[in-house]
């Protein structure tokens, strides 16, 4: 059997994914550009994927850009939004747990005479409204809050940030990295009072390579490119378009059966949690719980263990997970989610992340936790001799 | 029969690229930046990737860094160098002819304080090194010129320009758009005195979406984006492994049949250009001729007609071709670099572009021929009543 549980990381694309991908890359290829038929076929066909994103997401057309990921989307977003609004102010408020395609242009920002404030996050890796409305001032032009954690699954009350923003009088900007929210929550942007959101293809069973920026009609947003004019100026370069078609399939997938797919992820990462807590002694879950938490994404620690020694005994078995998040996981450094949470090393050292799509199966879970429980006893064991 | 001779627009990727996409989307999803072998796996595909496309242009591997297309290319290389040198001067030098997605690159940093030269072409479309040489000073940091023009197909002198910056002790950098040669024209970016050097998938049989930029060892660039630190930290996002894959296959083909390639769109040009030279009045080729050409953009004007008038006669015999370049033909805006050539109004007004791939054929060039002339004839025709 194989448990694939690193869905956070990537997911598999769906067949109607690939699908719709073939055909842009075997009767579809023309440059939507051209004048002729083979452009203007193209053209009609990114239009429909850009319907298919907005339906799902419940805002217009026309909002919607094309990138190639999340990282873009976020970097567009944040870098266009401080080009914009220049003159208006130079503070910047994130929180301390973003990803780092929001983290390291915040970073970026720092040289640059900004001033940047990283919002604290508490046990379960929450902000605090209290300490973002001291921090919200005439000179805020931009907050950056994530939707969804990556690494914790732990979700922020956007829609209270919301209404801090208005109760302040805070003309910031609002940017949402919704790359983990999307397709695993059912939310509205505009009715959640955002304007620029994130979403990259590759997390929800669509390709890797694309993404999209929700931007409020009528926002300034300088670009971050120049080119040939497409996607309204502000995103150039020939369209991907079997990225911009695959997403499209994603999308409408997700409009039509996200909420099958919610409760199948919250049943399937319940019964993982409730076996690790049953089964398996001296171990912690991370982050929020229930509805406060998002429903793919189960982040353990085992105390004893390195969350590393475990990941490859499970990956003996076909199980595949991660720790940390797959972006940084490749880099010695610790995690600076659970950091910020306030973990302790011993507890950061032995973190796990399952994360889990609609495609995987209780089977899969049970399999997972007997083997699991199995290599945790194992290395506990070896540990104590 | 069909006759798609708008390449130089867009190309249909091979069977070879989009088998090696179809299993990157459905066997190798996996995050390259996973610990577990579904990523260990990716990464290795994506070196086999990179050293292909550095095979096909006689670099090292470590040299490619891969974008998300020809756009970004340019503007990484345009945007980073102008960040990374900007206490070493303010003077930036490109051509009146060069794509929008460098023109505009350079366009926004006028409004930056920096000094931009446009050089002029003559009637080929080529620059001119005695200006060049006059511009060159102590203050210029930057230098990018196209290899070869995407309307006319125009070859720049890439190595005399080289030359002319030794000779100058110049320390500028240089750029070179090569979207439109590469495949086209055998040429080593190292042998040329290069430093930076965009390509685009999509031009050369492989997908949309991808592109890839050479930047010579030790050079210094500044990221335009931020984020998890792929592509040696200049490149961030989670890696579009389907088409860097499918570049990957492109690149292998090119450098296993470039030449066969090469004399294959050189013989379907000329024989589309001697037929139109003896069989229709009152035309002109523009661009360059012979070997200051690239082999596979004929660019006609036929006198007293209307290029998108014919373009559109012409698709109604599933033939496909292009006025101006895809770009901005949308835009009812002149070629500018028609313009800069100094053809006369009419002469722009008429004009068509025929761009050929590997995988047109001489039937194809003939039956092309037979219906444009008839499209003509009858075309004046119409105007002479
Ligand atoms: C929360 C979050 N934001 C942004 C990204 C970056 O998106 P992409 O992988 O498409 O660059 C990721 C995933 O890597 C993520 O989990
Ligand atoms: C010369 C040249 N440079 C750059 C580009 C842009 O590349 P891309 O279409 O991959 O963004 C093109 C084609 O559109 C081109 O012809």
């Amino acid at each position: 059997m194989e448990a694939y549980f690193d869905n956070s990381a990537t997911t598999k694309p769906s067949d109607e994914v690939v699908k719709a991908m073939l055909e842009a890359l075997t009767i579809y290829y023309g440059n939507p550009s051209s004048l002729h038929r083979k452009g203007v076929a193209v053209e009609k066909l990114i239009k429909t994927s850009r319907k298919q994103l907005a339906k799902a997401l419940g805002v217009k057309d026309e909002e919607i850009i094309f990138t190639s990921g999340g990282t873009e989307s976020n970097n567009a977003a944040i870098l266009g939004t401080v080009a914009a609004k220049k003159r208006k102010g130079n503070k910047i408020i994130t929180t301390r747990i973003e990803h780092p395609s929001v983290l390291n242009v915040f970073k970026s920002l720092e040289a640059k005479e900004y001033e940047v404030v990283y919002l604290d996050v508490n046990r379960e890796g929450k902000i605090d409204l209290n300490q973002l409305e001291q921090e919200l001032d005439a000179q805020t032009i931009l907050l950056s809050i994530m939707h969804v954690n990556n690494e914790v699954g732990t979700l922020q009350p956007i829609g209270e940030v919301r209404k801090m923003l208005e109760r302040s009088n805070s003309k910031a900007i609002f940017h949402v990295d919704a790359v983990q929210s999307f397709g695993k929550l059912r939310f509205n942007p505009a009715k959640l009072g955002i304007d620029l959101l994130s979403i990259s293809g590759h997390k929800v069973h669509g390709p890797k390579g694309i993404g999209a920026l929700y931007v409020k009609k009528d926002l300034q947003l300088t670009p971050i490119a120049y080119g040939g004019g497409q996607e309204i100026g502000i995103r150039p370069g020939t369209e991907n378009v079997p990225g911009i078609l695959g997403l499209g399939a994603a999308a409408s997938t997700i409009e039509e059966k996200i909420e099958v797919h919610i409760s199948k992820m919250d049943t399937l990462r319940n019964r993982l949690k409730e076996g690790i807590l049953s089964e398996i002694q001296d171990v912690i879950i991370n982050g929020s719980i229930n509805n406060e938490s998002a429903p793919h994404i189960l982040n353990v620690s085992f105390f004893g263990i390195r969350g590393e020694v475990l990941l490859h005994m499970l990956e003996q078995d076909n199980i595949y997970v991660s720790t940390g998040s797959a972006c940084s996981s490749k880099k010695s450094s610790q995690s600076h989610v659970l950091k910020a949470m306030g973990l302790t090393d011993q507890e950061i050292e032995g973190a796990v992340r399952f994360s889990f799509s609609y495609e995987n199966t209780i089977e899969e879970v049970d399999y997972g936790l007997s083997r699991l429980k199995k290599h945790v006893q194992e290395l506990r064991k070896i540990m104590k001799r």
